[in-house]
């Protein structure tokens, strides 16, 4: 599935089911949240390498609903990067009904903190630091 | 249960559970945001006493984890009016092991639009077209 | 949101969600008494400030449906302390689809027991030796 | 599985999974009280060959805990018939990890209404009038 | 309920619910072939007398669709027996909104291995090492 | 992520959250049959530009267990296609914990057959109809 307006790399893709509505019959906007925290989360550990914990969400715009029965495709690579901390910049496109117009619903910005195994900040290792899959994974 | 230092008004209350947990064993934050998504949204439909949607998370910040066991509560209040939107203003507070220390563990901001019967944005009430419940629920 | 007409302290305050409605489309009653359990075991807990087993539901009336969209308030106070045991009183009350009437959807007694650090039966604590916030939570 | 102890014929029976788990490790009461409530429905439903809406939980007895990977087993008949009600006596008991020790851990009494389409209280079929399968499952 | 058609034994009876549907509104597949594990799982675990692990789904026919509000009852035998593997063939059939037509809507065998304390497969006891409810619950 | 050794297109990648698990503390078989079932559909569905049903699981192995915070990405292709129906072969891949090795850990075929408005059977389309986003995600 060529998609290429999205900005970064495939990290998350899930089909959106009728246990994620709201009152309203589109898609939970908290559910869609949770995917962006997911992919963003999993981007940040393969760039740091480790666990990392969210810090912030520093801009999240909601653009179009998700509806039952679309694919859920979340973008991500990384923004910024400080001595500890990423901001991972993360798209939301869905497919339509599985088949349908292919469509960007959300994007936004997290920040994350690169943890040590006793829980407190560490830094992030350099790019050449990184097996191939994650310098693929992270970098644009 | 008094809780001077919240600001706004008490939203939703929930215990959080252990199906809520990530991988390392605290809560999801995907879950903390679909609840700071749910209690918004009831504050800003409340004012606009009609439906609406989120547009945008304007800021937010993962002060502490929560953890399985925590009663967490949420405090809403409208932080800026304009004419079809809203910012919300959203603190998460919870209390250690159902019987333990307070403490604030997240806060944002969401921007919600009022919508009409027909899926259009449409003008907020003014305050003193409210009724009662709702006037007092949304103003601090 | 003043609800003067209820019973007891707000203790829990949720949203009813598509996923919890059964196979009519309302909200499914085990849902409810999910939510009431929780409530009702947060208000003895905070009691006696330790860990409680739910013994029995004393009685228990379904008033009203619950529908999605409703905000689902919880209700409890102590109605009967014993030695080692609590009777909590427990109503619910809902805000229909957020905004619109405010009407009594069931109420109940749950039975609790104070556990020790072993998961035997302990006295439950008197109220001068409450914290503050607990005596407020639990006293009517 | 000869289960002769238990009251009732079997109506349900389900695994008890981590998801279904509260903060002290043990099974969450209110999903207890859920399968309770829904064994109990379909014994009230079948008598009633038509939709039952749950009126009352008349006595509820924790006995035991019930921990994950228990197979819980809901036991239902008709304890007392009225024109358009009947009381509903369940009885849950758990084989102890899939394959260990035999044991009840819940029985209570849950009241239902019979309705017909508009959802208005409509009288139970007199027993004769009931197909085999229902006759078998809801009398003792 | 005599369902003397039905090949096995009753293993797990649930209802299902509209949270386990898919986009066309049907009974998630996904839900069926996990109904059809667990039970599958408690048939070999007690013929096992210990833990199993699936191994391989051999066969698997979906017929009709599951419905919301359907009664799935789950029926279970020992298909065929190895030294440390067991064939489970399992049966799906419903009972439409719980008071109407009996149909079956999948069937299949499922493959597991009997496991041993540190994970490593095992011999599978012989039938007459079986406690009497695994014996009637596993033979035909 | 080039993750060459996988047998078709990456259909969907989710993680493995607790809330997944099974008694044993890994992720539960069933959950994994229901993330193959999704993505085997996903890719039938686009091969048959509408609406298909499961039919089948010709076969399926569980290779190795999946954990809690592994990311599991799922490859598909079209293994077989008759007039109106599919075989889609299913790969399931983990990286362990976010940022370990890379595993199969399952392999399966699902049989799909295409359905029209009314839910009859009804041809596969040719391969030059499709959009070219199906077309390459279909293909081997």
């Amino acid at each position: 599935m060529p998609e290429e307006d999205a900005l970064g790399r495939l990290t998350t893709r899930t089909l959106a089911m009728p246990s994620d509505t709201n009152a309203a019959g589109d898609i939970f906007g908290g559910w869609v949240l949770s995917q962006m925290d997911i992919a963003a989360g999993i981007c940040a550990g393969q760039r740091a390498q480790g666990r990392v914990v969210t810090v912030a969400v520093e801009s999240m715009s909601f653009i179009r609903a998700v509806k039952v029965g679309d694919i859920l495709g979340l973008y991500t690579h990384i923004a910024k990067l400080g001595t500890t901390s990423m901001v991972v910049h993360v798209e939301a496109w869905v497919r339509r009904d599985r088949i349908g117009l292919r469509e960007k619903v959300t994007e936004g910005k997290f920040k994350f903190v690169a943890l040590d195994e006793d829980g407190n900040s560490t830094p992030v290792p350099s790019a050449d630091e990184l097996p191939d899959y994650a310098r693929e994974m992270c970098e644009l």
